[in-house]
């Protein structure tokens, strides 16, 4: 019977050591929580000011999320340590499955992280005319994982975050507008640019696409069978292609005009005799 | 006989602590075991509502697989401990055979992960025209690991997923119909304009293929022997190609009644004359 | 004596909690290894039904070899874990000879799975005309770790399977056949689309290797000096090469009878005079 | 009864343990937190002495950030440690998030490594001209883990730090302005040569936007169809291009002065007869 | 001296225990290297049946070598075990080196294991004509790291098996022999493939080095200035080249007796006048 | 009051132990930290006999603080493992540190070790002309992390030591100058290196800067339309491309004399007719 | 008192079973350091047969060195460890360096692994001409990091041992000199290689420098506007530049001599008339 007493006695100061340990446990585990998410909170307060509150929120969400799940396994794990259970298989198991998000999921972590840093620093937006991964078109979305952009042939193109390694992105700004033309070499080079820079002057007057110029650079280089002429101004964002090709019909026009010509047929061009 | 009394008195002792252990031990995962399953299906139903039952199903299915399985590994493994078996190689077993995972199938890992959200974000869908891979063709089958594209050509092209970065959706929307057209530099811009336009006009009215334009853009650029210009409208998904033939057909027919010539043969053409 | 005796009880102790420890490891494996062996082959006829049953057997093998060795190693450490050997330089060398195989022979893994979903998925059958890993031919076997592919020009190539980063298999389905036909700027278009659909319809009749097809597409493209004109049909597998060769010649001839020209010599040709 | 005087002794025997090692503990943690700061900050002030002060500040800041709370996990677990808690699952739990962070977030790691020695060495400083990751322009901004270059055609490229694998900074230091004439193989290289270095000596004496040459270098190679002659100089800064046009300009009119022609048309030119 | 007694009385009864667990381990490792041993050699005959029984003894030797200083490892450490040594720095030590060769050697294990299955699938041998790892040449040596290819220019090349990605051996089976011939847009193609048949037919009577064909396909494609023919035939191997070159001295013949011309000078050919 | 004296008495056990095991500790200690420093400064001066005295201080330092650094923190966590403190959590803390640095820095890391050999092994010197990581150009500074290059246009680049795979260094020994020169096919070619050989002696005898040569080496390749000749000399190092420009005046000069004409305008030169 | 003397006989008794424990760990380290050793220089004999006894030296030193450093810090840890000290962070610290060497320091390792087997297996030597790591030129020194090569443009490039995947070693052996002519369309095939092998048996009597050949191969190609003879023959190693350049300039001279024209001026040859 001293074995039954002996047996409760140790069972019950067990249970005294234990049930003080959890309590410990519990306790510790409610102020680390609460720390956690406070400093989350208040560090993305911090350093992600610009962001809109709207996604604050999820940002702020997603992680304590995170946080929570670790923090509850871990005080899982704890606790059946309390009760003297061999803890080895699970923190195995958990390492494991940490090793194969590492490993096979890399590229879903890394996805993730910088589109986090996409939107974080606000490098696209929607309706965005951006060049990234090798894409180039409007920005549809951007997601954490996947930002969609739309080509101007019209695809739908979903690129994965991770293979944008550096965004161009054209919706920032006033943009160039650059014609180079080429005139024969037994041309005079002053007066080509005199004729060009009266272009350029009727369309700094008239045309307010124009933030800056146009104006002539000079002579850009000695093409192969012309002297390349540069004319360069800055014109509302998306406004660039537009004034270029106005500009290049209203330049021929008065190349035309001032009868310097522009040495098109580059190549032999006779037609059949014998036809 | 002492000693055996003994050790019987340690033996009942022992497996009072191990029965209560292992009651302990299945309450857990039994709880465990339906909280995870639950958490699986709720997470699930939350993040992925747009995907269809049917699929949905097999994903919960799948998740709740590898969960059972890992939770059941854990389980035998705890259980052995309780009878003070030494679990390290199982456990190094268990360890070896993630790491095996992690590296030699890292490919494998990395297909389905991205199989997983090809088909949860729906990047494509079996019937689309897509670019995905070096690939070029109409879906054909999206799978976990592999993607089935059938090219133009008649080829059947399987692309492991993990080999898709980035896809090119053409059947998300309507598409562009574009069409450069070299005229001389001896021609006039105004009038070829004019010309083109017409033509442009007559496609807008007629043939409903078109969503938007098609109208003449102006000159696009300078070519080495001829002024391009460029059309552009707007057509339904898949009819771009057709309605770029017809409308090259018809500019050409409407330049040569306007006798504005595209200047063609770029290069030397002279019969042999010794023949 | 009694230094002996106290020797032989704890030893006798020792052995008694050692029968039973080794007695309840050996049920454990029994039952672990026939449950383990149950689950390879029944989610193997699950998920891989379609599957030739010789194949099958193969795959089946090869499975439960890999697990019986893994779960024997364990058992015998296990084993020596009762004995109260410490297991650590066992268990560590395992672990070392794990991560070679996961790092050097890395290239070899990937191998073996890659090759066991080119069979599984039948992606490539033997004496099917695939493209893969940079290689064009003919295959001639498919196995764990290389493909056999056998070029046109007769050269055997023998490609890692983990280089397979998406086949392409053109022995699945009719093929493609095209043939594109320039004719001058100076030719009427309607006239020449008449003629090559008077030939496309000559082969719809008569060539029972056409499945659909062919028909003139219309104007593929203005060419530097021609303009281009496209014809497409669908051809039985393998087929396709002859039937453009045929289409060409007929083609060819038809264009000649009909007067109108290819415009053949895109660069100059003079004889010289003074020989 | 003896039991709970036991229970307390022993409980209390552990407490006095336990008060002491607390002790040790806490002032441990107190001297090490404050050299491990002290060796931060001097270690900055002697390795990055060029730095801004503002900017030492924020570095000094960030790393001090980085020990705090690395030395606070470990002091919280040592404690919980100290009450006999199993700390493996604490530990393994911080081990996979380190895991996470070294695979997952590699990226981004590496993105502020190299971001902070873009800071420290200088190498790019805002309104600089760069090429840098493949991109080419004006940096508006270099951060962390971004660096923003403005191209001259207007838009603005986020490019992450880690592709920045070697920086070409143009705005350290003069530059070269180079010019390459070709005259025909029936001029005079002496008499050529002269005519060119004449040019050289009104631009080194009139333009002081040179700070060495310019000079005529001599015959650099036979080209296709022209002998090419090199004019170097060195220019203020930025200054090059608009120096180079300049002398591109006068170049090809003090060769129309002098009769030597530079050899234009390398291709064939001849108008359409029957026009 | 009780104490000394007790001391004795430890130290035997630690040795009798110890005695027997070295007995037991000899033994263990005895049965445990014999068994390694077979299972090497019989898993070698099973599934390397077909090399020679040279290379077969040299493969086991090597593998059983490993086996061995593996286990005579283990053996030392767990024996170090048995006397209470800390076996922790012995087996970290062995992790680090097993790492070192992980990382550093990667390449060389990478060389040997890909060595290993050149020789065992005999993908390449001695003296046949190979391309791999971007040489091309006849191999005159295979060895586990390297594999030595001699370019016909005389150059030998050695070659790390791990850059052997793809073996196209050019020494397996016939070859083809391949002509192309392009007669001029004017001549007829009805004729001119009836000239190549009557080659084609000559050398399928009188060389002997054909194995099939040779035979006319067909209409290849439209050159820019001729029709492409194609002649294909099937040789013996290494007889191709010497076969091609005989056929395109003879098919010239052929078509210079018919009149066929080959459309030669595709560029301009004057003679300068004023010479 | 028997428990106070009897943990009195405990205690002082330990603090005995602990005492002694202390003192063992820092003789140890001081011991291997002496005995490493010396390893480390005299394999130094063994292995890097050839670098001069101030590199040699500096790399003895920075290799010895490592050193210190690492002692420093393993005697720290000795020492609290001697008062019972559980070290998982510091160890696991360094570890942690340990793969970061592995991880995310690894390129930090790579171009320290890149840069101590290219120092140590004095690849670049400042000052010298280099191609080294893509660049080009006069080394202006070699630092442990990264190398500065200046452009021959003025631009500095700065190369992460990693990138720098295989140096190029063009200031190390006598330079080659080469210079080719086509002559017409009808031109005589024994003639023509006649000519060319008298030009070199001239050199031979006046221009010291040539060390050896130059000569002329015969007919290097039939060329689309001229005979290449090859001229061939040593010069001084930075001096081949002025001896280069010197060679090709005076060729041509000669050539001129000789009347052998360089096969000149390649490409057809007609002046248009109707201006 | 009684506890001091306790204290003493436990001290005692601990010291007794150390002393032991430290003379079989002194033991066992020599016989392992001697057998280790022999086993170092016994294998390097064996495999290492064909090397220089020098070489051999440095090699069996290194290795001994690394075994001996790696020996020395167990023995220490060991020791320590029959100490009752903690020895987890000593063995931490080694493996956070182990691991840094095997991440950060790859690059190194790969390079000595290279450098190791190039000096085995003599794949290069000094004064060769090799072509490795894209380099190309005379080897000058090779080394266990990298290997030095002169270019022939007097370049010293120092080229790291890892990046060097596969050499080609252009000294080794007779080396191929092949001679391209290409003849006019109109000229006789038989004639041009009975004047081609005329030359080649000139070459083959009096030209010692002929190891094998030269002789006339056959019709190689047919070009774009001449028939493509090939000549090829087997020279002295080196010597095959001077011999293409004498067999070219010979070839010229004797179908000059035969009125064989090689189709020179590919391109449109005119002067100018108003000149």
């Amino acid at each position: 019977m001293e074995f039954i007493t002996d047996t409760i006695e140790k069972v019950s100061t067990l249970l005294v050591g234990q049930g003080l340990q959890i309590i410990l446990l519990v306790i510790g585990f409610l102020i680390v929580s609460k720390i956690g998410k406070k400093v989350i909170s208040s560090s993305l307060t911090k350093n992600v000011g610009a962001v809109s509150p709207g996604r604050m929120k999820t940002l702020e969400k997603m992680l304590q999320n995170v946080f929570s799940y670790v923090l509850f396994f871990v005080f899982i794990v704890m606790l059946l340590g309390i009760f003297n259970f061999d803890l080895a298989p699970l923190i195995a198991a958990a390492g494991v499955v940490g090793l194969a998000i590492g490993f096979g999921a890399q590229g879903l972590v890394s996805d993730v992280v910088t589109g986090f840093f996409l939107l974080l620093e606000r490098q696209v937006e929607v309706d965005e005319y951006v060049t990234a991964g090798g894409y180039d078109g409007i920005v549809e979305e951007v997601g954490l994982r996947t930002t969609q952009i739309r080509s101007f042939d019209g695809t739908l193109n979903f690129v994965p975050n991770r293979n944008i390694a550096g965004v161009s992105n054209h919706s920032r700004g006033s943009m160039r507008a650059l014609v180079d033309i080429g005139i024969s070499y037994d041309d005079n080079i002053e007066e080509a640019m005199a004729v060009l820079q009266k272009v350029c002057d009727e369309f700094k007057e008239n045309d307010d696409r124009f933030i800056d110029g146009p104006d002539v650079l000079g002579v850009q280089s000695f093409g192969s069978s012309d002297i390349v002429l540069r004319v360069l101004g800055k014109t509302e964002n998306m406004k660039q292609w537009a004034v270029e090709r106005d500009m290049r019909k209203r330049i021929k026009e008065a190349l035309d005009e001032a009868n310097i010509e522009i040495p098109y047929p580059h190549q032999v061009y006779i037609k059949k005799d014998n036809e």
